[in-house]
């Protein structure tokens, strides 16, 4: 499953007879670029000739490693230039298997593609399916960022080779109701539902200060997760919230909402030439 | 999670000065009796003292060791009965904690207290919670019984000690999307959803004939499961299903419909006196 948050990175893909790439690290300065990878892979997939483009980062405010989803904002932009570029001869369908495939799995390209809290599964034949849920409007994301870069690769391998039925049926009687207590708002039990043992008892121990948030929450009963293999930490909450005495962890907090739309490209290309 | 169908066994208690038991096999004439043990535990929850029944076993069309709750609908009267005969000093949740205690988990008390297709889990104070999801009224279910007899005790034994991540998200990436996938009635979706890595490679193969079940299902691109641990399957299908080519296996072969309502006792003691 995942989450669209209101968090955005925003590029300009702009076609060109080479490809060239502005405001990114170096390292991303050439055809590495994971937008130029997504791009070349569209193309094969459509079984077309590859369009070059000029891809200009215009604004990054997912921050990289953190468990945001980054890398699936560029394979979207990736999937979604290219697309534009061939004249949306592709599905939405197939931007995601495109998109998952390079990812290499679902979870986060899913919600960046169509926005809204998303459960996708891949079928016996290979191809990923996803049903997107709304969410109550009520609900808002305390995303907080700490300083710690965590790869998701890394991360895994924090993880167990394999979980006893215990722990599994402890989760995955709660992750069934999880649409539910979403759409329902119902705090106390988003709360509930997202009490985890297959890999947050794995992965928070290395997040310096996430115990301080988990006291947080805590204390005013509210739901935290770690987001993707983290390492941020959401907390959940309506109304006010105030978060001034997390503030001497110099972690970055921002108060988020959900995106119900997805990645757009329309209105950008037409804002953008 | 549990589904209810409408398929019911039919008991009458009536208070009396000492424990009576009516249309039992031997083995339940006595005290042993499921409920008879499931009313002493009402009261000892209720802290009150035994009001003793005699209790009649009127119509039995849930059978036995079929995966198909029969325990369930003994505990279920148990704790109706009891709080019947207490005037209703329980409330719905209370009731099922007692009736979960006594079952061993919640899988198949919650639909036969509540009805429809239930989902629960026990918090980590011990209280079993559960939502109640409706179903597309397009659903039927043909439940294919054959004479196997399995014990869910047995039946576990024949799992593996631990699980996979790859078969656990196989399955888990389904299972979230269950409640949508049954209210929406979509035939392929459910097919998709229903498809398990996780018990039925364990124990199906102990079914004689399980795959003559399977491969039909397969033929009508219907989706089918094992019931609880087994032996019955089940088959769903809207409209109408020629299943003529089933009659072969010598199963008991039910069509049934869903039960939004659950186990119901008013009228019934209305009904009985």
């Amino acid at each position: 499953m995942g989450l669209a948050l209101k968090l955005y990175n925003e590029f300009e893909i702009e076609k060109s007879d080479k490809w060239e790439f502005v405001g990114f690290d170096k390292n991303y300065n050439n055809e590495n670029n994971l937008i130029c990878i997504s791009m070349k892979k569209t193309y094969e997939y459509a079984n077309s000739k590859e369009i070059k483009a000029k891809i200009t980062l215009l604004n990054s405010d997912v921050p990289n490693t953190r468990g945001l989803g980054s890398s699936a904002t560029c394979v979207v932009c990736g999937v979604l230039a290219a697309n534009k570029l061939l004249g949306d001869v592709l599905k939405k369908e197939d931007l995601l298997q495109v998109a998952s495939y390079l990812e290499g799995f679902p979870d986060n390209v899913t919600p960046a593609l169509y926005g809204g809290l998303t459960a996708s599964y891949v079928t016996d034949t290979n191809v990923v399916k996803t049903i997107k849920y709304g969410i109550s409007d009520k609900l808002k994301f305390l995303a907080c960022i700490p300083p710690l870069k965590i790869s998701t690769k890394e991360s895994r391998r924090r993880l167990p080779h394999e979980l006893s039925y215990e722990d599994i049926i402890y989760n995955t009687s709660r992750l069934v109701n999880l649409p539910y207590a979403f759409l329902s708002g119902d705090l106390k039990l988003i709360k509930d539902i997202l009490s985890d043992k297959m890999h947050e008892p794995y992965r928070l121990p290395q997040i310096h200060g996430a115990d301080i948030v988990k006291d947080f929450a805590k204390s005013h009963e509210l739901p935290v997760f770690l987001s993707g293999s983290g390492s941020t930490m959401i907390i959940i909450f309506e109304d006010d919230l105030d978060y001034s005495s997390l503030e001497s962890l110099g972690w970055n907090l921002k108060v988020l909402e959900c995106d119900m739309v997805g990645a757009m490209y329309e209105e950008w290309l037409l804002n953008s030439s």
